[in-house]
């Protein structure tokens, strides 16, 4: 039998917690039965939502007496020691948990996350890493704002910790590596970015291939897998490709329904639309990576929902299973 | 009777030229009697192609034996006098035509009128302004590309220059400006944006109303209707989100013609696809506008069709009208 691989999990974050925490779990372990779950919070209330499918020796509660809130300072969150999060960061880095998860308040998440891990040597600054549907499937873009201002060292770091990551949950596919720029030829951009593209250029790294530069509208064209920028650019971007898909597809729906043709019709194809709904389902592409330090961290995203929750704990169990962590370290050496 | 426009208009540029540009021209005059089209390039090829529908006295020929190539580098198209892009430019800096419009070489054409025109008083540095579709309409975004290192000097003037535009184009409306940031919290960001934000929230512009800061994906959500923001970002922000919505509308094209009954009553509802077609359409917001020199320029998509042109043109119209220049003037004073 497979070693069980132990997730701990901050179930005070984000909208509808706990609830939505444990039914996550609950949803989860259908799927996974190879998962221990350590759930820090508070207790009474955990245990007023914890369903009863849930086999209780696939988890334990360790009640804290404090939660971040949402509204709270990076920094004033980190001052308390018994909050959910910041015992269950604690229980990754006294090795009692393999990977940790929150979908709480995300600068307190990552600041608890920095003061209580290491960074892996050679590595000198985080990147948030998230999964992008594409055309032939799911990409990887990092830095979606974890590290605002980046050298060309930290750019071909970010390289480095994508591939392994894609590596890691997609073992039969091969990274290829592109810099998110503003043209695809050598001279456009930044001079920290024409730097990065030299040192990949040159210094070719056997674990990935590299692709140069794309821009913004190559991002979902499949043709990469690890999209690299800096935290600034790649939050821009996350969220324009956000707003975007918000607007069209609110734009469809009031276009479709627009009179009872566009309705009748609308509910004619509607297997087909919830095919296309599906697709698109931010849910599937839940939980982004914090990547640079010692331990897997998890964020998953505090708007979403059981499901999105449940697909958070998947990925976690797919980092440990890919050994992410070691394959970091072999890529850097 | 109002003083006749003059546009310079480069035909040689863009996919299938000159002919796009004179149909372009011609759809445009038929809606708009009250401009003359001074056209620049191969006299013959133009001939062969100009529709008759187009009054003879509506526009004049100016033969040109050079044209700026697609793949051209700026500095090589640049080394042409006899050109229909430098021609064109230099059109406008002899006060012969209002405005100058190019469907060809973004660069070569930046380049040209940079070195042929004269900056506005105060302004440091161009940006290049892109219409957005929104919620509620249009709005603005700029820098999409043309400066990729930015002061915050650069980004006030940015906001000056991009509300004047907004007021020209839709006289009824008033400007709310925005800077395209990573959160909406004071602390977030790179220094330039926080020193811009002091700037713009002490010294308040009586032409605009400054909003703060905004995300990615509130770009299109029509409370501010002015986003400024380095060219990099702004690139990268535009060229995601048309790769955002290719994705989306070829996926929905996908799954909604996924089988006979989806093809059925996709047909059944084309009326409304189509609108949505519409309201989506890029030939709809084509044209974006090189801001800072002394006179407009005008760059209109190389890809987009006649159409696009015609609406390019529009925009030179609305822009002579409104008093763009002038605007600019009054509102850095």
């Amino acid at each position: 039998m497979l070693k069980k691989i132990t997730i701990a999990v901050d179930a005070m974050g984000g909208d509808n917690s706990p609830e939505k925490i444990v039914k996550g779990i609950s949803l989860h372990s259908e799927e996974d039965q190879n998962v221990h779950y350590k759930i820090f919070g508070d207790l009474k209330k955990i245990k007023e939502v914890i369903p009863k499918s849930l086999t209780t020796n696939s988890y334990e509660i360790i009640h804290t007496n404090d939660e971040v809130k949402s509204t709270d300072s990076p920094l004033s969150a980190a001052r308390s020691k018994n909050s959910s999060m910041w015992l269950a960061v604690d229980s990754v880095q006294n090795k009692e948990s393999d990977i940790v998860i929150s979908a709480g308040n995300t600068g307190a998440f990552f600041v608890i996350a920095k003061l209580n891990l290491e960074m892996i040597e050679n590595i000198d600054k985080p990147a948030l890493a998230g999964l992008w549907p594409n055309k032939n499937g799911i990409n990887i873009v990092l830095d979606l704002g974890a590290s605002i201002d980046c050298s060309e060292k930290n750019l071909v770091d970010f390289g480095i910790m994508g591939s392994a990551l894609f590596k890691a949950l997609f073992p039969k596919e091969d990274p290829k590596v592109a810099i998110l720029n503003i043209g695809s030829e050598e001279i456009k951009g930044h001079e920290i970015i024409k730097n990065a593209f030299e040192i990949l250029n040159l210094n070719r790294n056997p674990n990935f291939k590299f692709n140069g530069y794309i821009e913004g509208n190559e991002i979902m064209d499949g043709l990469s897998n690890v999209i690299i920028t800096d935290g600034f650019t790649g939050n821009v971007a996350l969220k324009t490709a956000e707003g975007t898909a918000n607007f069209i597809t609110s734009e469809l729906k009031k276009a479709m329904t627009n009179n009872l043709l566009g309705k009748l019709s609308s509910i004619l194809n509607i297997n087909n639309l919830n095919k296309f709904k599906k697709r698109l389902d931010p849910r599937l592409y839940d939980g982004a990576i914090l990547l640079g330090l010692d331990s897997a961290v998890v964020k998953s995203h505090g708007s979403s929902d059981y499901i999105g929750f449940a697909n958070s704990l998947q990925l976690c169990t797919k980092i440990i299973s890919g050994n992410l962590i070691d394959k970091i370290k072999q890529s850097i050496d």
